[in-house]
């Protein structure tokens, strides 16, 4: 039998097909926008479909778009060890934000093949639809769709800004597969992705071992005043919707740090009504996005936030009453993901000699919609400065290396490596 | 000798006038779009221009597309004393907001007519081009070109949001007149205009007596911090701009509650870069309009202003550093009416028996800069709940009948009634 821990990925390999896919939608700054199922995301389907298809996968898409690669077990009835992620990308997004999940399995693939290593179960590498969001709601949408997490028909018949439907979007792109969703069972999950966040480059560590994920409430704010002239109106008369918005919004930052230090809070997006120089707003909305990784904290922040629209709607905030609606849009629970499956990361990490840590991710991914349907955990590794969801987003190279070892061990590990 | 406050306007034709012009580019909730220089905007000067013709007026379009209406004198050589005010709109305006002035105008010049009474110095009508602003910039063009406030290739070249030039505008709604800018001395100027504020409400007076204006400072205020994924980055660790920004916010209200009663400070505007639900905002701009009546006062609000930009890009107001810069747009100074046509105007109140009271214009006007060239005042009438800038805006007929009354008698007493 081989020693999995000395079987080792070509880093090189992998960080330039990193460069090759960060060409499709490159921005002037570095970043990347390819959002999802543009015509952008389309070519970068097709790049990395070709390079699925030369390692020998065998390739479906189901009726979300989402597309697995197959590599064949020596046991083909056993469900596949999975790995993947998406490449799609925010606006201004980054070059490793999901597609390090999915080269990094790419690489674990052609690391495999050329050492003409075998499993017992089989092995799949998968590109999710749409798990930014930023394009079509809701986000992660082919995995929540294959996860059953909300009906197909909602993910096809989701709409953009401009009208334009998933569904359409899909037969555009030349990914409006026929595989039903789901479309087969899934034995295990792991997906790489750069941390997102300064903890590991903090700590001086190159592998996160990801126990779990923070829970998530989103909600839409409309805080509704009086608008009038800018001018003529004295202060006192006032119903300024904006300067009671801005009381909430620092409201929702002074929560998050009242459940330090896993809580989290955000206000994203602004719009204010009517948007004139010379006039006092009449109505403020605002996403509101909280977190933390204890169920019961999070539905203290709720709780709190709440509490806090009341006091502003009551004028007992800034003096005057104005209405406030509190839209909720989404509410995930905190995850924790299967102990074996964390074990397999932790246990990969210490073999090879990389330094590790526990951490929880903040962000959602595709793998906490598939903790809720199969053993999953997650391989972080460090982002320079913290700094994702922007195109000044950077990994090292040798750290993108190191966390797609651990990939290609723990998959090895789960599925079973063949009697040599 | 005719007894001048013993004439009276005729108010109902004066309503009638207001809502037959409000047909035109009429909003479902009850106010006008009639954004300069658009079709709309061209049809409500047809259909005003027509009315000026049937009373005789004298018609002279400038270059600008300023409309001036002339009632000749029996001393034609002397300058007119004139009244006017503009048309154009806000986006979600009333009915009131200008074109009360105008048509309280064209009122006086049809009551004069009827009552066959003939003044010494010619009398003038002025339809001001884009007093708003809401569409192009600057605002109160018509009378800022007229009163060499910029130069008229500034005006003519401004584009709005789409890239269409006002020279090109004009020529499309057949108001690219070609009288020179300006055409002509007017000797003096009052303006009727509803308060657009809650004060002669509030105090149950019919009649502001205006005497004199808010000087006003406008900026354009962008704060830098980092955007970053609102999920993996912990609260210690962020430079969130928006929570940065919002303090600012706040500061221009405390800083106008400060100055009270006079001082006014709003936050109109606001973008969030990049605006994303789950996405720390890395960029916020925002406009400040802040306003006294009092230029020291003024001075002094703008330095707590630019002191607090100060602290806040320190780190000294919310933890953190951010990039804060501050950007000069605008810069009235405050401007006192002349004492005898202010007088003009509380004696036509006070001989006429309506209550009334000296007031302070918040807000631009083209008086204020009709101001700079010759004496000038303004007659305020109340408004509903003191709301302007908004499709609710609202006045009473019998106020509007009294502003009309007190106009037709200041113009009368300035312009010299002839004698019988």
């Amino acid at each position: 039998m081989t020693e999995i821990s000395g079987i080792a990925v070509n880093g090189e390999r992998l960080w330039q097909s990193l460069m090759e896919l960060a060409k499709i939608g490159a921005t002037p700054k570095g970043g990347n926008c390819r959002l999802a199922l543009t015509e952008l995301d389309g070519k970068g389907r097709d790049l990395v479909v070709g390079w699925m298809k030369e390692a020998g996968l065998e390739i479906t898409v189901d009726q979300i778009g989402n597309i697995f690669g197959r590599r064949r077990g020596r046991q083909p009835s056993l469900p596949p060890v999975a790995t993947g992620s998406h490449i799609d990308t925010q606006p201004t997004g980054g070059k490793f934000d999901g597609c390090f999940g999915v080269l990094a399995g790419l690489e674990v693939m052609r690391t495999l093949n050329e050492q003409g290593i075998e499993t017992d179960a089989p092995l799949e590498l998968i590109i999710w639809t749409n798990e930014e969001g930023a394009r079509f709601v809701p986000v992660m949408m082919g995995s929540g769709a294959f996860c059953k997490v909300f009906p197909l028909e909602t993910a096809l018949s989701a709409k953009d800004v401009d009208g334009k439907v998933v569904r359409d979007e899909l037969v555009n792109i030349g990914y409006a597969g026929e595989a039903p969703v789901p479309s087969h069972t899934i034995g295990k999950y792991f997906e790489a992705h750069i941390e997102q966040g300064p903890i590991l480059e903090a700590e001086d560590n190159v592998i996160g071992v990801v126990t779990g994920s923070l829970g998530l409430r989103w909600y839409d704010v409309t805080v509704t005043g009086m608008e009038a002239h800018a001018g003529p109106t004295p202060m006192p008369h006032r119903r300024d919707a904006l300067y009671a918005a801005t009381h909430l919004m620092q409201e929702v930052v002074k929560i998050a740090e009242d459940f330090a230090p896993e809580g989290r809070g955000t206000v994203g997006v602004v719009n204010v009504y009517p948007s004139s120089r010379n006039v006092i707003p009449g109505q403020v909305s605002f996403t509101v996005d909280l977190r933390h990784e204890n169920g019961e904290r999070l539905a203290e922040m709720d709780a709190r936030l709440r509490q806090a629209c009341t006091q502003l709607s009551e004028g007992r905030t800034c003096g005057f009453p104005v209405q406030v609606e509190l839209k909720d849009v989404q509410h995930f629970h905190p995850t924790p993901f299967a102990p074996e499956m964390v074990d397999a990361v932790r246990q990969q990490a210490r073999e090879r000699g990389y330094s590790h840590m526990d951490i929880v991710t903040g962000a959602g991914h595709d793998a906490v919609y598939m903790a809720g349907v199969c053993p999953t955990s997650m391989i972080f590794v460090p982002c320079k400065d913290g700094i994702s969801h922007n195109e000044i987003e950077d990994a090292k190279p040798e750290h993108l290396e190191a966390g797609t070892n651990v990939l290609l061990g723990a998959m090895l590990a789960q599925a079973g490596i063949a009697k040599g």
